[in-house]
């Protein structure tokens, strides 16, 4: 999973807010932890530090919603929103976690992740390990085993959060039923990413869309979206069309950041240009040069760990000429055409905030260099 | 973790109703998972396989223990006991699948584990793989993922099910609460037992001892015991009396396994009889012969994989020549003494068929011999 790159938008009093019930989280965590040991706390402290960096584009969707749907500002004392921001953050950090020992990778947006810093950072124990290198293994093996158990940790508190709200039963009902369908689609997702990257099942077009849909859209646009719905109360058919309009919002954006990995400026985004060919990353813009003629010439290069600037820069040309490039745009401008011809058609069911906060994102999302 | 290899008692009518519950319960995830292709599908086969084939232990000691508690069968018509009953052979099955990612294992009671049987049977896609080296490191690695994957859903399910007991809500609240405790303790538990095995930390008595509490004892048989007593709308006092009856079980079955382990009969138990030496796995056992002069000559082969039969049985004489064996067998008689001085203390509160449902479990783990 990429991080997102939206900036913050009018919605930065909801930072602070987030960021305060976060740490609140981390401290009550931290002070059950430090009661089971210093390995336990340590795992904590390495997480606290992870997620409180992160940007908070999915508890800020939320709140920017439940706002507009219900035409009140959140403020502090809005225990229960804030509870749920919180579990959106980290039912994504959950994700992240499992993703990374699933992918085997160290960094997260150019930084060590959960996992290096774990692995690197000896925590106060009697018998500090040497660092040989059957001792960096050990280390290493030791990480990523936290990783999984932090990993199921939070999932588990995200369903306590959910479970916990303070709601009538219908309306908890319904957000756990949201989040039912939105952990089963983002594991069916995953699957379909894992399959794809070791080639257990052929990478076509539809199957590399349906994947960034379920694995990335879901849990990122829809499910804060459909949150918020529920957690006001609003009727179900709207609901229903705002997990269309997260939908929308989420394959544009996928398609935007595999197009800005591809061809976007690096000193820009921050990314190794070409770490997507590197890893043979499966995307929209693969899916169609696969069914071009300058497949071959790509396929020499594609997934080659050792490739240098020049053949990068190559296969990069060849993307753009075979028409690669051109056919993810206008995937991703099919996809904003329907977001907007969907607010159009329901002008009168979806609240007119509302359909300023999702506007504005579709926005930022198209003028994204980053 | 170990399989639990007790033999059932009288509750022989439990385990048809926990079948039918389980395989409803993967009927509908399979009728579900069908939709979203053949990948996830066979992904929910193969664990509906795994899972039907086995013992039940702690839905079986819930179902007992709550009849006891109320009086009265548990019938087809108790929906929610049979759903709880269901939540707990899953959270051990999730638990089960990230242990053997961790681990890196393949087999599981002697047969190949999810993870070997999803890497082996291909299911029906468009291109199948032909097995060369690469591929099988291929299919192995979606297979892990797949087990990682998996395990979060039954994570999922488990708290969606806790969640959704028809229950009175301070019932509810409750249940969570025990959920939350125990998941929390296993995950200390796994942790630890990494922590272990990885040389993270020193390998002392009180710390294996404790590992092996929180990672079995907990959600083995004080689970099953406290989901009881909430779900009948016991005393909470006596819900805590229950939690220290599992955690003395618990202990006494982990300490009475690595005992069997290291120097039971495998013709009885099944299993290859000098495992735990090869893997280095820190038992009592071992924690006790590191406090003895015969340790040098133990550790020579501690955690040796070569493992000879000869080495073997060298090692098994040393553990019971330096007092390793006599000192595990005295530390499961103090957990089954404070158990029954536990039961005697509170004959008033905890009632009589309880009682007997503990001493008969007890009874079977004192002369369990596999």
């Amino acid at each position: 999973m990429k991080p997102l790159s939206l900036t913050p938008g009018d919605t930065a009093t909801h930072t602070p807010l987030i960021e305060a019930e976060l740490k609140q989280f981390f401290t009550e965590k931290g002070r059950r932890a430090a009661a089971s040991g210093p390995l336990f706390e340590h795992m904590w402290h390495i997480a606290s530090v992870r997620m409180l960096g992160g940007k908070f584009v999915r508890p800020r969707l939320f709140l920017e919603s439940l706002e507009a749907l219900r035409g009140e500002r959140v403020t502090a004392a809005d225990a229960s929103a804030l509870r749920l921001a919180t579990a959106l953050e980290l039912l994504h950090f959950s994700f992240l976690l499992h993703d990374d020992v699933i992918d085997g990778d160290l960094t997260r947006r150019g930084e060590p992740n959960f996992i290096a810093q774990l692995a690197e950072i000896s925590p106060d124990v009697d018998d500090p390990v040497p660092p040989r290198e059957a001792d960096v293994e050990r280390r290493s093996h030791f990480a990523r085993s936290c990783a999984i158990l932090l990993g199921d940790l939070l999932l588990a508190d995200v369903h306590q959060i959910f479970a916990g709200v303070h709601a009538p039963e219908h309306t908890r009902t319904r957000l756990l039923g949201v989040l039912e369908r939105t952990v089963t689609d983002s594991v069916i997702g995953e699957q379909l990413d894992v399959a794809l990257s070791d080639r257990i099942i052929s990478p076509d077009l539809a199957t590399t869309l349906q994947m960034c849909a379920r694995k990335t859209a879901t849990y990122t646009f829809e499910l804060p979206l459909r949150v918020a719905a529920a957690h006001a109360g609003a009727n179900p058919d709207l609901e229903l069309l705002l997990a269309h309009v997260g939908q929308h919002l989420g394959l544009a954006f996928q398609l935007q950041d595999d197009l800005l990995s591809a061809f976007g400026d690096p000193s820009q985004h921050g990314k190794d240009p070409f770490s997507d060919l590197r890893e043979g990353k499966e995307t929209a813009v693969i899916a169609h040069a696969r069914m071009t003629s300058a497949w071959p010439a790509i396929e020499e290069s594609f997934g080659d760990p050792q490739l240098t600037h020049a053949e990068g820069a190559r296969v990069r040309d060849l993307l753009v000429q075979c028409g690669a490039k051109e056919f993810t745009e206008a995937l991703i401008d099919d996809q904003l055409r329907a977001l907007h011809e969907l607010l159009a058609d329901h002008r009168g069911t979806i609240p007119a905030p509302l359909t300023v906060v999702v506007s504005r994102l579709s926005s930022r999302l198209q003028g994204r260099a980053a």
